[in-house]
């Protein structure tokens, strides 16, 4: 078979349901998340299945749920019906929750880095903020976006923090603390909210 | 020798034949084609010679193709006299045909990853979509753009789509598929060529 | 703790001293440090403590300048004290002009690659660039923005090119040349100085 069809050639390229340049925000936006995909899959790779069987679940069901966002993002045929809901969103949340125990406790800025696996799950974190500022920028200019994908790749790029560290932590890599700056994380609605 | 000459330490910089601001889009292309040519030398460093000679030789010649590009689109003089040709482009199509086959019949999207450099090549592939993003925005901001580096970049992508499959095939790592929608992929150019 | 506070679900979010649009350029310019950062952070985990001492005290320094220049930028309260100052970047040239000084001479651009921390090293250059001229773009369009930050980049990325190449000739792997194009590399500051 062939994969490449040339109707690209010229700077337009299709939508579900529509076509338009290919610099358009809109498509900036799913590039950026299948990049973050990729980058996601690269993870995956440096990853012992042995230690971190339950790193690899996420991060497969969230590679799938990329392309869920990046078909949602595309669409703008008239019968839509958007993939994306928040159960994704409230599991991960379950599961940063879990991760970010694993770890000492956080109260200053990290370097990020310290395993290969860890290393690349930062990026992939910052690259899934890139994609959540030009959805910012897309939302702000086009009427079919779905908020729910925003708000999912906010969450996401928390989830890939706590999983590089818990990375880290197994294999007994310490975190690098940023100690230029006074503490910085305050712990977010647990018990001793008062304190901080 | 230096290497530092600190002349762009104000934000201005040279083209071949001009001089401009370093925000300039003309200037975010090719610094985006450098950006994708490193990850392709990263690629490169997780290829098996003894398997993937072939892959290799075509990404040492896309090495240089990436900077006749570049050059290409940095060079504003009166007198240029453009690198980029349709030849590498025609090339690119023939191995890409080659390296298509080799994986099972694609039908759906497959998320990227499965071995490092396949992961690393899926990785190039976004980034190689990213650049040609910026020459279709240079493209219609400014003339002096050589139209063959845009379908350059929109071949390239193909390629190393085919390429990280071929990988991940040879390695008899399966491609896991992206199951939550239709069939996507069709058979182009074999029945109905009319739609091209 | 909780590391997720959801305040930024909608799209705005908080700077050092205010509060702005998540797509804002400010935002951007810091987000891309981080993922600079985030880079360093792997070809850290990539070069063997026994052969690269140097060059990982070096990286780790620069990881924490790279904080010290995100935190600037995000810093647009009233009684500001910036942290970024012009010593590191002093420090960085020495270091640049004897790194450069391990490799065979330069004359031509070389292909981004080699080994693996090397391609690495490559990479985070290209990113660094794409972090500097995002800085020119703020710089141009709002007043709060140290000028040293955008200085620091500039010879960033030059540390980077000469740390890949000297990567690459402690390993005794060489730098393949880009031939296609004449001489590019003069060498700067050793004769003629007037240029700069
Ligand atoms: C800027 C920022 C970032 C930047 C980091 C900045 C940088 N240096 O590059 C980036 C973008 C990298 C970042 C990333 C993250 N961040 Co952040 N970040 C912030 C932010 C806006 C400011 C933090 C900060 O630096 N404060 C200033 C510090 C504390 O002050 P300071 O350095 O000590 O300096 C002050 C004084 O000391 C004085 N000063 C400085 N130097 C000197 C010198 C002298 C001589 C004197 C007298 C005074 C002086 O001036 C300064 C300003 O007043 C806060 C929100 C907020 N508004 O507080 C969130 C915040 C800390 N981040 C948060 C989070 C979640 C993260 C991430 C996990 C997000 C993610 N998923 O990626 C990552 C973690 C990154 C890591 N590696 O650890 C959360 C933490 C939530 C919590 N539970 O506490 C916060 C609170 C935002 C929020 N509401 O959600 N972040
Ligand atoms: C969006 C898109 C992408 C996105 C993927 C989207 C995502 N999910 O993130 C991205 C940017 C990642 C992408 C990448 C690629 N793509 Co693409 N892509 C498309 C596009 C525009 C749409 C595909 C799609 O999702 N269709 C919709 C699917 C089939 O429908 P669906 O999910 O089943 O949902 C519909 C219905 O089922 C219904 N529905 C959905 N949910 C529900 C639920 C209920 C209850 C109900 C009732 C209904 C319903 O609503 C939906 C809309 O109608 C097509 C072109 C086109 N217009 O078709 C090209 C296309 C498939 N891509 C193509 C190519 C070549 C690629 C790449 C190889 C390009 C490259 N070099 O990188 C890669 C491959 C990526 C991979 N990993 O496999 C080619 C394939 C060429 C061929 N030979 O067939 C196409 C045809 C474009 C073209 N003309 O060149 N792509
Ligand atoms: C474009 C450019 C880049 C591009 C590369 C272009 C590409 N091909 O992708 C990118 C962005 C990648 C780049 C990167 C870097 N660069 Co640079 N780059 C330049 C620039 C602007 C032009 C270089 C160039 O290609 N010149 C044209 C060449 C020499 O001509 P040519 O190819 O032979 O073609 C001409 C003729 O031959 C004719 N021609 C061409 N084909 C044909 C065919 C026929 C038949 C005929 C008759 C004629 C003909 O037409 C052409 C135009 O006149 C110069 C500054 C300048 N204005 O010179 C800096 C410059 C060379 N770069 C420099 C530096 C420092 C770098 C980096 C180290 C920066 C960094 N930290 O990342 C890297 C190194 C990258 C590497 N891998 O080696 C410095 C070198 C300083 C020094 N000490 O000498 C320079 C001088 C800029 C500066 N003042 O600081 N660079
Ligand atoms: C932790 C800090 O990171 C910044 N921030 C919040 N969202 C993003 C994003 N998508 N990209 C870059 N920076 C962001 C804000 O300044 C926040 O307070
Ligand atoms: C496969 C799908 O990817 C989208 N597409 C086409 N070209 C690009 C690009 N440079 N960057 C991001 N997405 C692109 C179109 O929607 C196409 O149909
Ligand atoms: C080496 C060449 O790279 C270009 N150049 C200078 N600064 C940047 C940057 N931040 N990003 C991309 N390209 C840049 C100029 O054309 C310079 O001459
Ligand atoms: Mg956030
Ligand atoms: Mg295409
Ligand atoms: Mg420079």
């Amino acid at each position: 078979m062939k994969i490449y069809t040339k109707t690209g050639d010229k700077g337009k390229t299709g939508l579900i349901g529509g076509r338009t340049d290919k610099d358009n925000i809109r498509v900036e936006a799913y590039g950026t998340i299948d990049e973050l995909n990729s980058f996601i899959g690269k993870a995956v790779t440096e990853l012992d299945p042995a230690i971190f069987a339950d790193i690899l679940e996420d991060l497969e069901t969230i590679q799938h749920e990329l392309f869920d966002c990046g078909g949602d993002l595309a669409n703008v045929s008239n019968r839509r019906v958007y993939k994306m809901t928040d159960e994704p969103i409230e599991a991960m949340e379950k599961r940063i929750d879990v991760l970010v125990e694993e770890g000492p406790v956080l109260e200053r800025f990290i370097l990020p880095g310290g395993t290969p696996a860890a290393a690349t799950l930062h990026i992939a974190r910052t690259i899934t903020r890139r994609a959540e500022r030009q959805v910012v920028t897309l939302t702000k200019a086009e009427e079919e976006v779905p908020a729910v994908v925003q708000r999912y790749l906010n969450r996401l790029s928390d989830y890939l923090f706590a999983a590089a560290r818990a990375v880290n932590a197994r294999l007994n890599v310490s975190d690098v603390e940023y100690v230029r700056s006074a503490k910085v994380f305050k712990n977010v609605g647990s018990v001793k909210k008062e304190e901080e």
